[in-house]
């Protein structure tokens, strides 16, 4: 496996493998592996020939009061579990380096970033579009995978791709869970025992939402027992729990084509997501 | 010489050429050419195997209030033009293929687009950013070449490119004159005959000025000197005349290594601009 720090290194390598008629595929984590990145690697090892994995805390994706500095690192971990996936080259350039002083330059995709997420996080979307182009342009890969456990940013940055003429497919991967439910996060590892047990409600709510649908449930009225699981859970300060079209990410209080009922929760500060896609046949 | 509207046809035909190994010199325009937008098809000629050229009056860089309609165009002479002049491919997209109903994506360069031309034409530069990456992306150039007569654009793109990774070099080349001085632009073509005329105080003032600092005079009296012919001059609105650092655009009062003298006036609604960039050596 080949390790890449540095940015031009990178990207003449990447011209090189695009002249070799090599398809890139290109897995965008923030390291702190787990097995939701991994099973990204897994989405584009069959479609490309070279696995390119980049290990990048962005910055301008935090928030001032956000948790950056305490956001987990481990990169020697990182690229042993990423040459045992089968990744081919890990590139993680130096934060001055991708934002040195004086960068001026900001990719934005407007409205689908207000809400859900960007509703509480000012600039968040902001620094990710940013960031991923920058990372595009240096990787030139064929294929981006994004995991559906941050649904929103795959729909955001499947926009900015098309609203570009970006030439790349956007791949999104199924959230991948722990053996109780739990999404995996790198975030997971920060939350007490107690929290941790707690923290289930995400998904227990989310999943019993969905069985009511399949039973013919309203809607609304599944949004409202699912919120009220979340509400009596000690220690959960709900954020949103709302219904979306996707990938428009209109509100909408009925099932269209496909919904997602997305959620988010803070316990003791760290905030967890989860969501489901619903599809509705007509 | 190959005229190509379609995008996917034109990003596949890029994609081809670079899988040849070919060199992309890529030439923007918004049409309507004179010899200033084929002198800059010369300035990539040499370095480049393919040169392409877009054509493309693009709604999102003009104002509520500017000149899109009336915008000249004429795509048969332009056609004409850029085949003489030994273009390859000629790529005018429609403007509702480029942007669909729905776009919510822009690249903003802050700072450097709020000054000059920035301040009175609000999303101006961001129409012209978002467009080139776009254009980036569907051509795929080695080179890409701007006119010094938009130094702000030049500046602003080439910081863009920097910021964003964009793999291309940015070479900008020289203004182009009518034999009487004045710095060619489309829109010099809606000038009235008198306007035309008093038009030439534009390039004259500049000249003076460069003349007088040779000679030993200070900036801000040379620049005073300026304004005066300017504002003397009948039917002339003076919209701007500054001296700013080249490249980061910052207000100067001296002359420092790179100092871009700016003016931009508007003769009965025709707005003009041009510049000198003024080299000190140390």
């Amino acid at each position: 496996m080949e390790r890449i720090s540095n940015i031009q290194e990178m990207q003449k390598r990447a011209t090189e493998l695009r002249l070799q008629g090599k398809k890139i595929g290109f897995v965008p984590t923030m390291g702190y592996l787990h097995e939701g990145h991994l099973s990204l690697v897994d989405a584009v090892r069959k479609s490309c020939d070279v696995l390119v994995m980049s290990i990048f805390v962005n910055p301008t994706q935090f928030g001032p009061n956000e948790d950056l500095d305490t956001y987990p690192r481990d990169i020697e971990r990182d690229e042993a579990l990423a040459k045992e996936r089968g990744v081919d080259i890990v590139f993680y350039p130096h934060a001055e380096d991708m934002f040195p002083d004086g960068s001026l330059t900001w990719v934005n995709v407007e409205k689908i970033t207000e809400v859900l997420c960007g509703a509480s996080r000012a600039g968040h979307f902001r620094g990710v579009t940013t960031v991923l182009t920058k990372l595009i342009n240096i990787l030139k890969p064929h294929e981006m995978v994004m995991g559906q456990k941050d649904a929103q940013q795959a729909a955001v940055v499947t926009k900015m791709v098309e609203d570009l003429n970006m030439d790349l497919d956007v791949i999104v991967a199924p959230i991948v869970r722990e053996d109780d439910g739990l999404a995996m996060s790198s975030r997971n590892t920060r939350l007490s025992p107690e929290n941790r047990k707690q923290a289930l409600v995400l998904s227990r709510s989310l999943k019993d939402l969905k069985k009511e649908l399949n039973e013919g449930l309203d809607l609304k009225s599944a949004l409202e027992n699912a919120r009220q699981k979340i509400e009596l859970t000690a220690n959960a300060q709900l954020e949103y729990l709302e219904a979306r079209r996707y990938p428009s990410l209109e509100l909408t209080d009925r099932l269209t084509d496909r919904t997602l009922i997305a959620v988010a929760v803070k316990f003791a500060g760290v905030r967890l997501i989860d969501n489901i896609l619903v599809k509705h046949e007509k």
